[in-house]
């Protein structure tokens, strides 16, 4: 069976061998993503989003995916001005990423104060560009902050109705029901994890550390709601796979990090919830189609075959291990 | 300033190596403590009950702690009998543990069907026994297992009025409330680490596999409530610390194992929260006043002396790192 080949509208591909690690495993499955601007120090200027734009296509020169393009971003800081938009939009940038303070990997200095960037948001609207929202309160209870950040994403909506915005890994039904309310300038990624995961499977049982993400697997019916919201055909919801590779030391040490790494896994695990909850011709449009309508991009022209056949997850990618490692599933990208 | 040794009625003492490292910790603030019998193998009849006594005390008489009695359990499983509860008790036993299947650690094999049990709490009834309670539902979401479990203490509580009965290590606002309408055979141990933690100390920032326990910690609302019954003066609360070491290999490695170790900081951990958050005049009979009055015990004859004096926390306790290792409290046991 082919599909159009994958828009994966939040990806972290990091940087140096991590690079080299991960990227083979988005571009075969993906012809675009688009790429997380945390890294250290993270994408703040034009330069920055050239330079790392170009640190991509070496490594991809390097690999088989032959029709993957990196969609390229921004960091959104405290310090981020509005006068800077243009040139990040000139140097490549379709969309900028706002990490609240302190709330996952690689956010310390992040946005505290969102009503202080109305003017950077104000210059992402009349250029066009696309806010990504990491929707998590500062400083409230880890199970509370995406609820309690959903005040803050109905005031920039509201504010700027012609600003394309994007809330990154939805977790929570509230959130689901809230972006379904809010006008078209509003949609939402949703990963895969976030489909196969609670919160009882990183503290249910012994502490897993592979299973600790950002945000926090939540209920059984928030699970439930992002699958719904997948399957559910409304084009403000489409895939983000917020794949997050760490080394398996980083993972599984005191200080276990948070991210789970799903690119090697991200269609057939796709696969198998779409086919489990509802059925497979309702992969495409939430992979391959409403993303690129909302970023008003046209339609992936490769294909991937897919085939309905026992697959077994390798235990390793690299020096990573993949969600989903050592478990078979039903799909297999061939 | 002297307060009367105390009572710690839940602690685990392990054996071997593990119980010669944390017995002297134990031994010096306590002068009885309350033995959980889940080893492997678990602590089932009366020569179990005997031999495990046997093994504390040579340890015991090899540590500083001179007045110490541990006081004997055994752990309640599906194939107990009514009929072997008098043998348990003649040899030395003086509470039965039942853990709902699978909650905690060594748990796998324990009860799932509650009333299955009756004719062996009728038995403990009419000889005196104490039911000692892992309040946790099997195969419910991981925040709610303390909760729905609260049904099943009210049933044993309202069928067996004259049996004494302890929810230990309670977790949530819920279980207090609970256990505060309940008849007075109906009381509760609270931990340490519990007046301390929240969710978010175990998943709110890095996962950090030192402040994971079963039950886990809950919100700010369910810290706070343990903390106004450990100072409410209300004799059905008192302290059972659920002291559980496990070596730093077992809380760091991908495994992380569920327990915190309050043993070596019991007395000063406390101290504090009850300075914080009221008065230092209630400690003694949350720590060494209510559970020898639940129990029939006499109370404790000989005292330790706390001063308010900053003291370090040992980063290291043996093989294990304790709770608040490195942190600075107010107060110390000379």
């Amino acid at each position: 069976m082919l599909i159009r080949k994958i828009d994966d509208m939040h990806v972290h591909l990091r940087q140096g061998e991590m690079l080299e690690s991960v990227l083979p495993y988005t571009a075969m499955q993906c012809e675009r993503a688009l790429v997380m601007p945390n890294l250290m120090p993270p994408i703040l200027n034009a330069n920055d989003v050239i330079n790392y734009r170009m640190q991509i296509m070496e490594v991809l020169s390097n690999t088989k995916g032959k029709f993957f393009a990196p969609l390229m971003t921004f960091k959104i800081v405290p310090t981020t001005s509005a006068a800077e938009i243009d040139g990040l939009k000139q140097a490549g940038a379709i969309a900028g990423k706002l990490y609240p303070d302190g709330v996952t990997t690689n956010s310390q200095g992040g946005v505290s104060d969102f009503k202080a960037l109305f003017p950077v948001y104000k210059a992402m609207e009349e250029c066009g560009m696309v806010l990504c929202l990491h929707g998590e309160m500062p400083n409230a209870f880890s199970l509370d902050r995406e609820t309690e950040f959903l005040s803050v994403l109905k005031d920039v909506a509201l504010n700027f109705p012609k600003l394309r915005i994007v809330l990154e890994h939805a977790t929570t039904k509230d959130a689901i029901d809230c972006v379904k309310t809010l006008p078209a300038n509003v949609a939402c990624t949703l990963t895969v994890h976030h489909m196969y995961l609670t919160l009882d499977d990183v503290i249910g049982g012994a502490l897993n550390p592979h299973a600790f993400c950002k945000p926090v697997a939540k209920r059984p019916k928030d699970r439930l709601a992002i699958i719904d919201a997948a399957l559910s055909g409304n084009p403000k919801f489409f895939l983000g796979s917020d794949s997050a590779p760490h080394a398996i030391s980083a993972k599984e040490n005191a200080c276990g990090a948070a991210g789970v790494y799903t690119a090697p896994v991200l269609v057939p695990a796709l696969c198998q919830i779409f086919e489990d909850y509802g059925t497979i011709t309702k992969l495409e449009p939430f992979t391959s189609q409403f993303a690129a309508e909302f970023y008003n991009l046209p339609l992936n022209q490769h294909s991937i075959e897919i085939v309905k056949e026992p697959w077994k997850v390798p235990e390793v990618c690299g020096t990573i291990k993949p969600f989903l490692a050592g478990q078979t599933l039903n799909w297999k990208v061939v």
